[in-house]
């Protein structure tokens, strides 16, 4: 597919080329209330402002729903439904082609140009939808392989169950955060010496704060109670993805996790991207994931083969003394479910979905020791360090630490459909007793 | 303290006596929109009908608020605080009583009985709050015990961390309902045989569908990523409580639980009793746990020994044949955390809160057989059976099983401080495939 050429100047390398059209959340100085916005190239376009200002003249589909631009979060647009999506998209596009056919509509008109076009450094971006429920699983295999390994070793890495349903947890919806929040180290229970045969917990700030490299995927289908949705309907069901980064303290973790699974480890953050890259964006990127040998039950089979995204993921880590090391690299195809059979999976017991709610790919990590996505992997449980630029090194997160992920899918330059950043920064923990 | 005489006629032995005043959420034939009430007696006050009929006139606190009476959920009227949740319920009481300071506002108001006053019985009740994250925890000793018993014997029942902290884990808020909101047969993976060396799991509907008795409160204070709630401020972030089943798919659960926890074996169906009851009509019922030999942390540590409820609790389990049997009685004391440990727990994080949260108990047993809170804990993990009216008998619930729970505090019949009942009947699974 040839890129598309377009008579604004969208720079080359963008992640936010007329191929993509992501959907975000964001105010500015001038208009303070949030609103929804496409980004493209080193703009954003306020389609509050363009709305009421005639944009969608040309597009009589979406008069009815113009409203849904002015709402604070996606959740109103997304509940319009994927042909809807569609149908917005391509209209943008549209309007942003060299050769477009509504010339009057933005080419040509100053006026809205001057008033819907916000260059992105002057936009504050907030989060992107309203999350009902957040649910996490945890299909990147490789990742779920290493951590087995450290922990139980490898002839009983993997349990029983892993490869044949995508094994999930319930998150904490209150605690996910646009990219730029930062994050406080947690703190709570951790046990000063593991070893020890008798086990008391001390109280400390997080020792082993961590990352994890994932994307999320929204929801933007309600379902009532009893109501499964069907694999083959599932897609359709998914309105876009984000970056994800689920912080992770890894000492909180170990202590409190058995026997009903992580908790305060992972309620104090989860950073995501603040610009939603659209299923339908990412539809050209599809590609098969990793192989399985193990069948899975015909709920979760898929019709087509390429069921996840080719992504090329970024970690680096950027110290307060100011050096920046990319700590991981790896790809997106590193998972052994996909969105849609999560879905499916999670919804098999009748559980009921909202527009908005979130799922989380669990963490993405390659086979080799660079492409691993989180430190407890990098550092083999805090057997070794990773190094750093500038002669510095790391076991686990220090305050000051800034987390950035990115992701991009395609190699045209002009034509690249990617996620912007994923960044958190870690401040010094709250002090006891507050 | 002396029961409160009213000029309302308050059946002798109701829940809902003057020593309550439960808040919920109402619609009726007469009026389909989803508003505020309480219940008093048989009655519902529609306080929404109430507020527009001047019936606040008389409490000058109140009237910049009203409209939260108008609201569909509680949120709005949590959201206003303790102290305004207890001159309200102070103010409906004075209202109801036999010398009312204010007599013309109710009870000499016969326009307005009939503009507010609906029989119960003409009601519907629907869920009262948003629940924007739902957390169970797993403070019911007995029940953690007796469930360690049946998968680690006696001498490893509880894991090491049990008595340090309010062991919980993140629920799904979507699927929480009203009480009588029937509850479909979730379908999912189980092993037909768990004993098989090579582990396959098989689709099905669940064969081991059990419930768990617990208690729910409601969150009434939003706060921000990174800010703990300090033990002593966590009660008055409370709003109020509710009984709940927390609806368990065991056999699924057992297939899908490691490493991170149960998930769909929760997610198909939380019931809470539609009328909650305020954190104030409580207070006389604060009593002593369960004695724990673990010292807790200081961030958990309470000024009052008197920290959670001595409510009487009961399960009904009515067949299809129309059979019903009490199969469990205890009282909500057999906890070993409170719920303001389990939020100030929560919270250490900085783990962000909003208004309508809701926290479960866990499962409420007591330590002989009939005081047990789930099936699984009185079949002894599906070896025995529990015997029913009518020479019927259950493992796990069948369909067309309704279980009722109720709760009750005082022994005085005229000043009962109850919950109603929260009710569920279990509908045939869906088949696949939909």
């Amino acid at each position: 597919m040839p890129s598309l050429r377009s008579w604004f100047n969208i720079p080359k390398g963008s992640h936010f080329s007329l191929a993509n059209i992501p959907f975000g959340i964001i105010s500015t100085s001038a208009k303070a209330s949030p609103r929804v916005a496409i980004a493209i190239g080193d703009h954003a376009l306020d389609l509050d402002a363009f709305a009421s200002h005639n944009g969608f003249s040309a597009l009589s589909t979406i008069q009815p729903h113009q409203h849904v631009f002015s709402e604070p979060t996606l959740n109103a647009f997304a509940a319009l439904g994927r042909p809807i999506h569609s149908v917005v998209r391509k209209y943008i596009q549209d309007i942003f082609l060299e050769n477009t056919p509504h010339p009057s509509v933005l080419k040509d008109n100053a006026s809205l140009q001057q008033a819907a076009l916000v260059p992105l450094k002057e936009v504050k971006t907030h989060l992107p939808f309203q999350i009902g429920d957040y649910t996490d699983f945890y299909a990147g295999l490789n990742h779920a392989f290493n951590v087995g390994v450290l922990f139980r070793g490898a002839s009983n890495a993997l349990q029983p169950n892993y490869k044949h349903l995508p094994v999930g947890y319930h998150g904490r919806a209150s605690s996910v955060v646009v990219s730029g929040t930062p994050i406080v180290r947690p703190s709570g229970q951790i046990l000063a010496n593991p070893a020890a045969e008798v086990k008391t917990p001390i109280f400390s700030p997080c020792r082993r704060l961590d990352i994890e490299l994932e994307l999320g995927a929204f929801v933007c289908r309600k379902t009532k109670l009893g109501e499964p949705i069907p694999i083959d309907e599932a897609e359709q069901s998914l309105f876009g993805v984000v970056l994800m980064n689920d912080w992770s303290a890894r000492d909180i973790q170990a202590w409190e996790y058995v026997p009903l699974g992580p908790f305060n480890s992972k309620n104090f953050g989860t950073t995501i991207s603040a610009w939603v890259v659209l299923a339908d964006a990412l539809e050209p990127f599809l590609a098969k994931g990793l192989e399985s040998d193990t069948e899975v039950l015909p709920y979760l089979k898929e019709k087509k083969a390429e069921n996840v995204y080719d992504i090329k993921l970024q970690v680096d880590l950027k110290t307060s003394s100011g050096n920046t090391s990319t700590i991981s690299k790896t790809t997106a195809r590193n998972l052994l479910f996909s969105f849609p059979q999560m879905l499916a999976h999670h919804s098999i017991t009748g559980c009921p979905f909202n527009v908005g709610d979130l799922l989380g790919s669990g963490t993405i990590s390659g086979k080799e020791p660079n492409e691993r996505g989180s430190l407890l992997e990098q550092n083999e449980n805090g057997k070794t360090t990773v190094k750093l630029a500038g002669g510095e090194e790391r076991k686990f997160l220090e305050d000051g630490d800034e987390i950035t992920i990115t992701g991009v899918c395609g190699g045209d330059e002009d034509a690249l459909v990617g996620f912007g950043e994923c960044v958190g920064r870690i401040e010094p923990a709250v002090k006891f007793p507050f």
